[in-house]
């Protein structure tokens, strides 16, 4: 069976929007007690994001909120920040994605929550983090995918700025966070010690660049964006058929060799231009001619069954409603749906935390705003006399 | 200080390329010690690509194998296989990324090493997984961005794919192995028991497409690329000016009446299609052609100051170099030098795990290949008689 093994973590999560809560939906997933502390009438601002389901529930919000508990609070009211400061004394980990300086104006910051709990993990996931020169800014994802230069290598041309389909600063930053507070928390088995952890969705992108940065340090020149093409290994690109486009991947010149004998184009193999991956990605764009030439000459499911059979790594662009119809990701109990409580569901992306052959058992409800305000008082400061 | 949260924790890396490593990566930056056991005179594949150094050292697995140590060991001779076989008594982690099978041809099956250490934490990552039911395939970045579906919602058109400007399936996979490997030691600590974890890169991507899915769900239609425009939030996407593109993210009604302030546009603040966020969302085109012709006026400078002061948050779309030299990433610490052994340095990303208000304490040296030999032998194998 799956091993829950957070289970037992008492999480207070102060998150809205996206980085924040979904790096505690993972925390959640992998057994961690999640309350989410939300603003009386209105709660987390996600619940009024798009697309809604036929109850007038968010769809957004749902798909990143399973599992988790929701009790609405007032920080600026007195009664409530005396219930919040003791939920606080009964937490292991804090998180928080608020602009940096708003939990210290509540006069809530880390300093003095961890003064209260020392044994505290407080996370403060933001654009431009807590420490620095110049974080006094508002960021959304694109923002960041602009500011890191993700956007500057992602798209064809250098004319045509491109952002990535899926909020990645905020998923990469939520992901990050998530390593970095459950190290933080096993650390502390050792140390007895909290810790606090500031995060920024600017770093977490710029630490993502992979080879963009040491390209630039070892060239001095800026890298462009390439489409489908991957900078250093050819061919690793898509390329359209007599129908659908498909990509190819031959990433070692045994995988080039048999790319060749798939297409019938021993020529290719034979061709001195050609011979090494190195020599392969100089001469790319003469590659690309002649591999576009060949593939137009037949659809994309004919080829995409030969190169199959040769071992070479190949696949159709799938739009979402093919990649939903998967039965291998359908075996993987990649697909798991949510309940609106109302007789109808929504279709979500599981967990992909497969531990001993088996997926985590998620939750199938929706948090209401303030659905577990007595459950949480009752089972966290039952013993809390403070 | 930086707390070394996984401090004392050993790592068996079998991992090659960029999803293990990175994985491994973020364990040794918050530090564990990483042993990198390779194929010996050839190594991690990850050393034979560009860019390269003067030294002729990869410049690519220099960004990537920061802090770990290196064991030439070939799994298919017996003495060798012995050596191993000690290490991962050893063992805290073991970590690879072969594709589903190679382990259990070599005879080194998750469940036997196991059985062997029944405290190992034996962490799978792979193109598709171990366990479903079309897992014998292989794949590269390119494949499984394709295969997810992320490549379908990212670009300017249907008609012309763009692949993420990074290996970001790599990247994610290698981010959730770092959250199920932590968690699955911090279980440990109650239950004394290892897992075995098994992630898919195509799972992983999945588990990043946000809301991509659950716009599919609602309305059943498979979402298209947008170009750099969000699906639910409007404006929030780039804009030409009078020279360069900015990105411009108007969240909220707020931002919005701040920026139709900012253009001297409150024609447009009153306009009832742009009343609310669905409003301007329904009518995006529309408000396009108004905040280009406007934006056109001036040059991004111009209204990148104007939009700051106003708090709209907005952005250059900057290049590489501009990332390289921003003052405020620099104050974060987030550039870390490596050090290419022969005089010469290398600028790669630093860690965005900053912990106590300070950064990871980082290595600055490349592991050579089998460097660490004796090195761990003595230390790792000690103790162990068998």
């Amino acid at each position: 069976m799956h091993p829950r093994p957070l289970s037992g973590l008492r999480v207070l999560d102060l998150t809205r929007v996206l980085a924040g809560p979904y790096c505690t939906l993972l925390l959640a997933d992998l057994g961690a007690e999640v309350v989410k502390v939300e603003q009386p009438v209105t709660g987390d601002d996600a619940r009024a994001f798009g697309p809604f389901l036929q109850t007038g529930q968010s769809a957004y919000f749902a798909s990143i909120n399973r599992g988790k508990k929701s009790i609405a609070l007032n920080l600026k009211d007195s009664a409530d920040r005396e219930t919040f400061l003791s939920l606080v004394n009964q937490a292991d980990v804090l998180v928080e994605n608020f602009r940096a300086g708003t939990m210290h104006k509540l006069d809530l910051s880390a300093e003095s929550l961890c003064q209260r709990n020392p044994r505290l993990i407080y996370a403060a996931l933001s654009g431009f983090g807590h420490a620095g020169s110049h974080t006094d800014r508002a960021a959304y994802d694109v923002v960041v995918q602009a500011l890191s230069g993700l956007m500057s290598i992602t798209g064809s041309s250098a004319d045509e700025p491109v952002r990535v389909g899926t909020s990645i600063s905020d998923i990469l930053t939520g992901i990050f966070g998530a390593v970095a507070i459950v190290s933080a928390v096993h650390g502390r088995t050792e140390s007895g010690q909290g810790t606090v952890i500031d995060l920024a969705m600017l770093d977490c992108t710029v630490a993502a660049l992979e080879n963009a940065i040491s390209r630039f340090a070892t060239a001095g020149v800026a890298p462009e964006p390439l489409g489908t093409r991957h900078p250093s290994i050819t061919p690793f690109q898509a390329f359209p058929t007599a129908d659908a486009p498909i990509v190819i991947a031959a990433g070692n010149d045994t995988l080039w060799a048999a790319l060749c004998d798939c297409l019938d184009r021993g020529d290719l193999a034979d061709d001195s231009r050609f011979s090494s991956n190195g020599d392969r990605t100089t001469h790319h764009a003469a590659l690309e001619t002649e591999l576009t030439t060949t593939l137009a000459t037949r659809p994309a499911d004919d080829w995409l069954e030969r190169l199959a059979d040769a071992g070479v790594p190949a696949a159709p662009i799938r739009s979402i409603d093919q990649v939903v119809a998967d039965p291998h990701l359908a075996s993987r109990g990649m697909w798991h749906t949510m309940d609106d409580g109302q007789g109808g569901s929504l279709l979500t992306p599981g967990s992909p935390f497969r531990m001993n052959d088996t997926p985590p058992p998620l939750s199938a409800s929706i948090p209401g705003l303030d659905e577990h305000h007595q459950e949480i008082i009752a089972e966290w400061l039952a013993t809390d006399s403070s």
